[in-house]
């Protein structure tokens, strides 16, 4: 089957005979149809996680085979949450569904797991989650951002008289104020591009240009998207005191960073990442986003490379990939 | 007056004609019998917040004025809160008595106004508290540093079946680990010196050498105390998924710091700085913890300079200035 695979030798190569995956016991065999590129796929390929496999994470497709009595998902339309866990009875985690804190999980395309940048993936059927017939291939393939998004308010309850706001106009970024004010949070999206910001602000969210953006420690909440330490420092003078700094991106100082603040304000810093999907699917079936606009670009699978390249575009909000 | 100052100039000096002040509307005149060296004294006279006048914030000592009909508090022994507040009627920091986050605050010794490592020292009577009785001048001293201690469960609610690590066995991290001892929590203090882990062992606390130490994850809140970056690393590799971190000394990175795990185990960093004097009061009221074994030395504080240099010893718990 093809599969866009990175290893530390050949580096992001589209391999066009790799071996087709055979479903273990409890697993399904899927078809993926379109999966999505994520930024951490584009830092994987510079090294992060010093991961070696199919890439992807992000995907729906239909279920062809189950290797299990019950057949019931076959031909149905599905998503996959991003981690699976031991299911040892004594594992915490594996026991309230929480697998991507299982100390011995597997992350699709991350950690552990070929991803789902191939013609065929194979997981266990109890990450997997139907798809709603009203939601298209094309809002359902957003569904592990928007579970991410969804996160927040599984860790953190935010009083809906809160002021909160996002700092970042990038996917990640315009996912999260989409999700908050779907759940009819006070919420104000701040970024560089105006083009960008539009698309939130033609959902309903309230938008600022940073340069335009009072910087005075007034909001209860701000949510850091921009993944970079001027941005984790902009969220430090955004966030009232003793309020919540929530950390959505994997941030590594290469420069200087003062902590004090932190403690100075008695900041909580909340770090948040991949979230349950059920919530997430809510949101689409009852259509409280879409995510129509934020695709750039549709590649076929043998295009990998120029989607790729597309990604790093600063224009490009989300660039698809079609088997 | 005799004062220990700090300027730009002249740097860390003694005074010995340096003007008494004169109690304001609603202030009181205090004799400090008493004071305690804290390391941020000894940041500040590195250039730390930029101060220059009077240092010192921990202190006890005698009212002799109240400029004010109500003279109850003359004769009394006082400590007093780090901060006051602008005192506005709309400032809701005052509102609720916590005077050290009014953006227009003054914090003694350190913000805004002179501190106590002087003959006098004058003070609004809202943040005096009288010892009682039964604490001495050599327990009492050391309720500003408590009281920060009991921040931390004003902060946090922590569960008593919880694990619980302070790391860092400087005066810091004995305070917070004998203050969550003191409330029946299940604390381990971790640090690298034997002798002032005994400190706290002598009074009930488990403690562990850090070489010793298994770090892995482990522990549901772990409160760095240690100040360092590689304390803030070690404090991710202690604390469980979702755990809490409590960053209780302002650590400014020279280097290289990643804050990836943050955001992959979900871990909440929760800064957190001065408390309240209530608890702190109650807890010494009680003798639920003995300071005398933190008394490194005491100076006069004609020997200023003596204890700033006994301060920097790696063997020094505690310095403290006599008048």
């Amino acid at each position: 089957m093809k599969a866009l695979i990175f290893n530390n030798e050949e580096g992001l190569i589209l391999k066009n005979d790799y071996l087709k995956p055979i479903p273990q016991k409890d697993e399904a065999l899927i078809k993926v149809s379109l999966a999505g590129i994520c930024n951490t796929d584009a830092e994987i390929v510079k090294g992060y996680m010093g991961y070696n496999g199919i890439l992807g994470h992000e995907f729906v497709g239909i279920v062809e085979d189950v290797n299990s009595d019950d057949k019931s998902l076959v031909g149905k339309r599905v998503v996959a949450e991003i981690s699976y866990g031991c299911n040892d009875p004594e594992c915490p985690w594996c026991a309230i569904k929480n697998y991507r804190h299982c100390p011995n999980r597997h992350t699709i395309g991350i950690w552990k797991k070929d991803g789902c940048f191939a013609e065929y993936i194979t997981l266990p059927t109890n990450i997997l989650f139907e798809v709603p017939e009203n939601v298209s291939d094309e809002q359902a393939v957003f569904v592990e951002p928007l579970a991410a998004a969804c996160e927040i308010t599984e860790q953190l309850h935010i009083d809906p008289s809160q002021k909160v706001a996002v700092l970042g106009d990038g996917k990640l970024g315009l996912t999260i104020a989409l999700t908050l004010n779907a759940q009819n949070l006070d919420v104000t999206l701040i970024g560089k591009h105006e083009n960008k910001l539009d698309i939130a602000k033609n959902q309903g969210v309230k938008v600022k240009l940073l340069e335009n953006a009072e910087i005075s420690n007034n909001y209860d909440v701000v949510v850091e998207a921009t993944g970079s330490v001027s941005g984790f420092e902009t969220s430090l003078n955004l966030v009232k005191p003793r309020g919540v700094l929530v950390l959505k991106s994997t941030i590594a100082t290469g420069k200087e960073l003062n902590l004090a603040p932190i403690v100075i304000n008695e900041i909580t810093v909340l770090g948040s990442r991949c979230g349950q999907f059920g919530p997430a699917l809510r949101l689409l079936k009852n259509q409280r986003i879409d995510f129509s606009s934020f695709i750039s670009n549709i590649y076929s699978i043998d295009d990998a490379e120029k989607a790729f390249n597309a990604n790093k575009d600063k224009d490009t909000i989300k660039v698809l990939l079609k088997f």
